[in-house]
């Protein structure tokens, strides 16, 4: 049993020094197989995104799944090279740039608490005066894009090359169409900025910074992209080519924010099905840390009621199950 | 290095064959005796709970904290064997009691997901028709306490016997000067009582449901007394004695809750610089669970904003960090 | 007799030719004739209360209807002389007494603007703390029973004399089945007291408070009851037997809460269709106060949505149609 | 002259006694002209809007009161010739144009019950689905607006051609400053009209619809042109040229409305204080409608705390009062 316990020593005394014996240990290759075979009974019990008209063309038999150990081996299965939207899950990427820049301390603008209510619920931004509950309801990514808007000469190309950089892939891109398709649609969003604007939470053009938040939603990568990207999350702050993009606590900081705040409202089930720190996308992406240990990636694109991928959702679940990994 | 990791061996084999050198690793007494010098340098800066006349009555510099490990071993330090009223905490023992009686599914009456405002908040309630976000706001506990009473024809004895047993110590006491003391100030608990009655969600007297609650919460209990009791939940659901309280699943369940819903609204701030599934009551102490490792709890009653003990909130970071022991 | 017709006439033809005959063109009993016929193919339109079963048992096709000039000639039609449940009439003599101890400064403890919500809404409760929106909303009600229990040593009584000594009727009474039906159905309004006690906006024990509310609430009266009970707010404050129940200001104010607070959340739309201070009950009856002219009832059990009577608000429409008296 | 004092001089002595010279009694000129010497008393007491830099430039020393009979006779006092901003006030016009095209039946976009919050809270709109309360908040007007849009070629023009008909006044411009200044502060109205818009209820373009908006309430009038302008809801929906803007149901509709919800969270106090329909504005003014009798306007700048001009209400208490004319 407890193959989790030779990846947990290799994580833990990052000495390089894996021997064989443990690597083959855990055949991730046999266990992302199996969970590709066992999703699919749930083909059909989602829906896809229809509120984006760009979103809903995509045709809803997909699923990906990659894993990129800390060691930097990577295993993947399915569509797992295919690109889709991110959505949602950029945000972690522009919350890592904030607090990169800004420190742990991101509070006066942002709460670090779940928000109890939809993820895009003006009642909650009135009763607290214009800050937002957390970094990744909506209204909390766009103060974020705000703060960073002042740090780069060029926000959406600073985007863009981070996650380029990070997940080594040149190809990553803005889809132009998803980022027009949610401009035109997102009066809930320009609402958003506009309320946050009126409280004095918003200090740059309401058009400039909806216009990064919109095209960093439209980021289309993989699964393989998103692993290689966030990998340093999982790595205590280091990437693979072992540049510090934070610190350990700032890591830490963005990993409990996932795992309080990363799933909607559906926080809780998450934490008891899966038990790592996620973030999903309404693009039918999720994305796992496990810390010290593996970022993880899976794609498919029908969502339950909460938003998150059906498929998705029960791939992190059997994937925690079958390493016998969890939190709890 | 890395003290942490035989720790870990021995949980996850859980063979019991823990050698003597992994139980020299760490020097559990010593990173206690180090905690309670360093926190007492925030001594003044929270505050007594001073909504009941009985609990305000505490002195305030009193600090204790227990360590109970999955192999049985139990270290402690200051306080750690005075009684105080563990208030919220005893949400826990009778959430384990309900899960164990109805199962996984708690969902019809009570959700999971963490509430995103103030603990007792009628407007969520009203907002989602008499069903709490989760079992630790008071609208939640009450509905867990309605929930047993059906099942227990004697429930303020089945909540003493089953803290007693768990602890080992039959002196564990309701102290009837506090629950009065509730009782006499309870109105918002009244009123939400009366209040998710009227929604159909509560089925007994309210007074007699009342009355179990305000009982469980002046449970008098001691750190040790809180280690024991709910080592359970560290192991997997099986107490010291071998006796199931809970499946592994079932333990999880009440795991994941205690991380997202354990700390009123500070539930974000916990998981970044604590990282254990916790809950706090408004006496002072915290209980913590390391799933497969151990039960930690602490206990010093200034609180702060939110209604954690101050001193605790920082021992528990503490101990984390000395001990390496962190899910993210 | 009946200035008032003179006075409309006079405004509405413009003319200034202001003749004795005037005095003799208003057939009241043709007019009261007239509506009852008319309204009759309304029944069926709406629904009986039936969340106090001891209101649900009432026939449905009843229609009373009774004026009482300042003058004190009276008219009535129909079963305006049949007993049913006033409700939250009620609560029009409980704040007229209310008025008449404390004055027109009522403000403290309870507001005078339309609430804009439900009518046992808690949302609003606690976005203001625990001070209700008017008089007329539970919450209100139940704030001004408190305020008169120091005041009387039987405030049941002391209700009680109040509306037989107006009625000149001394077998007005308590219906003890109903005030018992909404006392074991009254969660609400238990929520609702102990939530305001939790603010400190209760004095008194609450089930003394809500004993005495659901006994006013049940208060058994005819059409012909109401209109002489509260002939004093169409009279500037006194009554037919010259007794000054309030000062002119004082009657004033009431019937200002009464047209802006009056008809739960159709107040807007009762001032377009009736256009006169009216409070409405969710047994079927409305009181309206012309004041300077008269005072009006009228009773049907079947209720809208908003949980006016029907056909009562029908009859009140059609009355100002044809009499031509409206505020607007 | 002046039937409206006969008719209230009739009601209150209610002797029956009417003679041709209660005709003469009323003294207007002297009325008004002992209301500007009272109402000196108070200023200081309010604040001058200063959310709106061009409105903060105004001197606060400034009163001016008019009168028009539905005879056709004006009276006026102290600056009632100057123009100022009459901000919300314009509200009651382009309600009047709406109820003109589309009839009573405003109710599927916009409500016509009192709000009971903030006049621009979006707490209530959530809740509501993107339905405003009434015509009268911000979110109401502005639904107002994007439904006029489609039946004016040029909206702005259109309303700017009815003041200046209605008032006999060609000099009626837009304040182009502080309508910028509008547009420049307006988030929350920008929220707003996008939050509706993301629920479907505003069909246009958000600037256009916005600019309609801030322009219509720059209009710059003066308390003379305003009793002009409104002259037609006293007459029950005729100008004094004799056309017909409103039948005489939808004049009623519209005063209604401005009774319940003309004047922010003072609604129940203006009724009692005031009892006639009136509607304010931030720049201190206020419109009253004696239905049947006279149009009234008063203006000055300082506000009290729910946005109302403290002399301008003061005024219209003692124009109630030494008139006699109130609906209560």
């Amino acid at each position: 049993m407890c193959i989790s316990i030779s990846v947990d020593l290799t994580v833990r005394n990052r000495t390089g020094a894996i021997t064989n014996q443990t690597r083959s240990v855990m055949d991730y290759n046999a266990i992302l197989q199996r969970i590709k075979k066992e999703v699919s009974l749930h083909y059909g019990e989602g829906k896809i995104a229809d509120y984006i008209p760009a979103l809903s063309k995509i045709p809803p038999k997909k699923f990906g799944m990659a894993v990129k150990l800390v060691n930097g081996e990577e295993f993947h299965v399915g569509d797992a090279a295919e690109t889709f939207s991110i959505q949602s899950i950029s945000k972690v990427a522009s919350l890592s740039l904030y607090i990169r820049k800004h420190g742990l301390e991101i509070g006066s603008r942002v709460g670090v608490e779940p928000s109890g209510t939809a993820f895009n619920s003006l009642v909650q931004l009135e009763y607290e005066q214009g800050i937002p509950r957390n970094p990744f309801i909506n209204a909390g990514a766009i103060v974020i894009i705000d703060g960073l808007i002042n740090l780069y000469p060029d926000l959406k190309q600073g985007i863009l090359d981070f996650v380029r950089t990070n997940s080594q892939n040149n190809h990553i891109y803005f889809d132009e169409e998803v980022a027009a398709s949610e401009c035109a649609t997102g009066n809930r969003n320009f609402a958003l900025a506009h309320f946050m604007k009126s409280y004095g939470n918003i200090n740059n053009d309401i058009h400039t910074v909806l216009d990064a938040y919109f095209h960093q939603c439209s980021l289309a990568m993989s699964c393989i992209d998103l692993v290689r990207c966030f990998y340093f999350l999982a790595n205590e702050g280091i990437t693979e080519d072992s540049l510090r993009i934070l610190s350990r606590r700032e890591a830490k900081r963005v990993n409990a924010i996932m795992l309080t705040c990363g799933t909607y409202d559906a926080v809780g089930d998450f934490a008891f099905r899966v038990g790592i720190p996620s973030k999903s996308g309404v693009g039918g992406g999720i994305l796992g840390i496990i810390p010290k240990q593996m970022s993880i990636a899976v794609w498919s694109p029908e969502l339950n009621a909460q938003g998150n991928s059906v498929l998705g959702m029960k791939a992190m679940e059997l994937f925690t199950t079958y390493t016998g990994i969890s939190v709890f």
